[in-house]
């Protein structure tokens, strides 16, 4: 991990590990700079990713706050890759429906940059949140990235056995989220009535590199689901 | 506007009128600092901002490069003040349905730290995309920051009219999302039967100082409406 990327987590970790409310100042640069012996632009870098991340928030001349969401229990929708971490005080499980190698339709393969008759692995799961369904989710991984999964792997964090295993580095993603009415094959897995509402979450998510190798279509249980957003400087 | 916000501003320019593909190679840091004429330290901000943004994305060592999304016609979930950005290829119009100062129910009390008998400004318009209903919004002002509101101010962009006249520095948002069902008095404004599926959105704003001023919620018609959110380095 780099140096400022410590740093962002050493202080985030100060923050919730001392539960500090909304509006409390955080020491000063000069401070930071002594106290982790840097350069003022690490820890520039540092805040940076913070105020990013919804944990900060700095006014020029002023300094750097404390920033707090004040609702538990919704999902990070910008960080959301780890239920773990967005669900703390949540039991989440999962379960896996199948894992299959397939030729996928129109829509994934041109997420993923197919050749028309390659194939791709099929993971579906489910997920629950303290007993209750959560989502269903059907991913898609592009099979000269991401070269071998089996149903152990696919049990549990598959992003974390693409990076430690694999030595994948995991970049960023794009998702595309429509609220949409529950059809006959949701209605069940979900158990809610067919025309029920549920959020569809398409998810195409990229190697550092900037290639494809993930894409996903997720719904969730209106009912077992809330989502938040932060979002920082809406003047720039 | 500061200098690196500049600069982000015009390389995401350069990007977008020149309509420049996803993976293109943008120019390195030197001829930047040669081109801008200004320190390392402030390109790095100008990037750092664009990757939050999702315009770009960096790779370490071998430069950086452009960013594009796919698919048209979505709403930037983090930065969706002011659809006109986001909705650039639509006709996008509001309807004033009201404008009151009222005592408000407890949960918006709680998100703008009102007194008990506090009045704020109450503000329910109607959005339209292409002619059709987007979403329908109800917002609640602090009267001691947003001190003076008419029919003519709520029927524009209020943001716009808070920051030039009333000199206010919008700061940043936290927001909560939920699908819920249509109730009756949606349902008659957005044309659905009651039941329906839609998007509630709840969001409450910040001044840069920290201070909320005004919280929102904006209840989208679940046809007519589509989100994006790009997530950057999910590795930090």
């Amino acid at each position: 991990m780099l140096k400022y990327m410590e740093i962002a987590a050493d202080i985030e970790r100060t923050i919730v590990d001392n539960d500090l409310a909304q509006g409390t100042k955080l020491p000063k640069f000069d401070e930071l700079i002594n106290k982790y012996g840097v350069s003022k632009s690490t820890i520039v870098k540092a805040l940076n990713i913070l105020e990013g991340r919804g944990a900060i928030y700095q006014i020029q001349g002023s300094g750097v706050f404390v920033r707090r969401r004040s609702r538990l229990g919704y999902i990070n929708m910008i960080e959301n890759q780890g239920f773990t971490t967005n669900l703390d005080h949540f039991d989440i499980t999962a379960k896996v429906l199948s894992l299959e190698k397939i030729v996928p339709d129109l829509e994934v393969r041109e997420n993923l940059l197919c050749k028309e008759n390659e194939e791709v692995y099929r993971v579906k799961r489910i997920r629950y949140v303290n007993g209750q369904v959560l989502c269903i989710e059907e991913s898609f991984f592009k099979m000269d990235i991401v070269t071998f999964l089996n149903l152990e792997i696919v049990g549990g964090s598959i992003f974390n056995y693409l990076e430690t295993a694999l030595k994948l580095s995991i970049g960023f993603s794009d998702k595309y989220l429509h609220v949409v009415k529950v059809n006959q094959e949701s209605s069940e897995l979900l158990g809610l009535p067919v025309g029920d509402p549920a959020l569809l979450i398409e998810e195409l998510f990229y190697l550092s590199s900037g290639v494809p190798f993930d894409f996903s279509r997720t719904t969730y249980h209106y009912e077992h689901s809330q989502f938040f957003v932060q979002s920082s400087n809406l003047n720039h």
